[in-house]
């Protein structure tokens, strides 16, 4: 016992009947430890409530076996499935994950952030590459290993695991464009601080620039990524003239925001209007007509992303980041248009 | 700087021109710093790249200013509107929101919890009253401020502030015998371990026996809560003698399941077949046709557990929980079933 009553690293040690240097291997390396071994101490720690303290791990090894992990947002799943293959993978290396949400704000990035780093985090996963300055100073300053992911940029100079959104808001609009559709409209999520945002709706962009005579834009929202939040920019997209023949949105959860409104107004989809979404989330089997979609990885993309930061972690020389691979999925929610008119 | 060339405290305090008691304040109780001056430190804090260390924090207040919540999963956003209102509460508090993922397995709550507490965190939010005695004396002799939600009961050690699972499976039931469904077949989440699953198919279960004659379960199917692993619960249930008029789903990410199953083997909802959910999730008013289902006031929960938990971690006074109420929102999944058999 410590002066504060808490069990000690050397009172598990007498406990487990191992050395202290062992006890310590299994709370930092616990795959260096034999099994059986391991769950002796595991039951020594646990029989007395040992709990491992940071200071002294990080004397001892500079490893808490914690990742920090900061998404943008909890809400609609958007990362769950990318995030429980993060986690599956730690568990497998016999470390944690830790999870802050930045609600898209940089500068509460940054406090959480600091706040991982300060309770001890080895690494970092961040989403996209768009960060204030002070950030990236202060990452490298504490050279804090991270990767970024949902995005990818070779030019990056943290190593990015994830797809090229601009490719994403590029392959959509083509199948569109290649339906016929020369009037469209796009719902995408807010761009300022949001690269992943940005290049969705500049991939569609691009589409459009590169697509041959008549095809244009009539009109342009950006809304949070909510269910709800399409609905005034749906309404306004409809208001347009000409009335775009299909809406782009720039995800699954826009896209079906934009459904329930449409049905709500009695606007039949994709007879009246084209939807299309990205990312293919659950919710885009579950609306009716189900969405056409861009597949997102994110259970490999996930999966990659925590490899590549236990690489760097590691120390064990240059990590590069990686690109996956985008798969266009064809539901029911695009379609012809209705009448093409003349270019 | 330190020996590692880390700023310091006292680095922060030169720069800010302000005392090193100051700086502590602002990082250990920021609300307790006039604006200005926070302000100013925080500038400096930033500007130097200052990570309070742990360790030293501990020594000076024993406050991290993180809180710890161990959700059993990201998936289907199941816990997310509630650790959005979790997340403001601790915002406006200057405090930090962690999250680490159980997969509802009891071991693996046991590593997160101590992770956290190990990563200093000032006190926990958990799900359910369900848990091994190891990690409830765990949290009692390391006396880690807790509160419990998603459940409630006045009996519980550690203060609750939730809803009753039991009476959310009971009113649900109440509503399809109401409407004369005499055979009721059961989806519900894996009872193991698993407090609010168990509750919900145990209130489901009662209104059963309290009803008057001639209604009975056909059948209970237990599955893990995913929009997939409905498939073959559904199946089973379709093939019983006599088909339930009426399933009664555990969540609606089950209940969504089911409809989409339903779709795919062209029986039709609520004609065939009524299927009614539990939480009021997103997915309830995506689903066509949109689901039946018991309103858990989400929001409010994660707000008022946060406070709750806040209360207990200032250690002001002795803590009660508190119990959420429940409403049932009548959409289009449940209608009287096509014809009462007779008593």
């Amino acid at each position: 016992m410590d002066r504060t009553g808490h069990p000690t690293l050397q009172d598990v040690s007498r406990h487990a009947g191992v050395s202290t240097a062992t006890v310590s291997r299994c709370v930092n390396d616990p795959e260096k430890v034999a099994r059986k071994t391991r769950e002796r101490i595991e039951r020594a720690i646990e029989e007395l409530g040992y709990t491992p303290n940071f200071g002294g791990r990080v004397l001892a090894s500079r490893r808490s076996n914690t990742i920090g992990v900061v998404i943008p947002t909890m809400n609609n799943a958007m990362f769950a499935g990318a995030l429980q293959a993060v986690q599956e993978v730690l568990s497998d290396s016999g470390k944690s994950m830790l999870v802050a949400t930045s609600g898209y704000d940089p500068e509460q990035e940054f406090r959480q952030i600091r706040a991982l780093v300060g309770s001890g985090a080895d690494g970092l996963l961040l989403i996209g590459t768009d960060r204030p300055a002070t950030t990236r100073d202060y990452l490298a300053r504490r050279a804090v290993p991270h990767v970024l992911t949902w995005c990818h940029d070779p030019a990056s100079e943290a190593p990015t695991v994830g797809f090229d959104n601009h490719e994403a808001g590029k392959v959509i609009a083509e199948a569109a464009i290649g339906l016929g559709h020369r009037a469209l409209g796009i719902i995408g999520g807010i761009s300022t601080d949001n690269d992943r945002a940005a290049g969705r709706i500049e991939g569609m962009r691009a589409a459009v620039a590169e697509a041959a005579g008549g095809v244009r834009i009539v009109g342009v929202q950006e809304t949070r990524y909510s269910l709800d939040r399409g609905d005034e920019a749906f309404d306004r997209l409809m208001a347009r003239a000409p009335i775009p023949s299909v809406i782009l949105c720039g995800n699954d959860v826009l896209a079906t925001g934009a459904i329930l409104r449409a049905r709500a107004r009695g606007v039949r989809v994709p007879e009246d209007v084209s939807i299309t979404g990205i990312d293919d989330h659950d919710l885009a089997r579950v609306v009716l007509p189900a969405l056409t979609t861009v597949r997102v990885p994110q259970r490999d993309m996930g999966r990659q992303a925590a490899q590549v930061l236990l690489e760097r972690i590691s120390g064990a020389g240059p990590v590069r980041g990686r690109e996956l691979p985008l798969e266009l999925v064809w539901r029911d929610s695009l379609a012809a248009p209705r009448q093409v008119p003349p270019d």
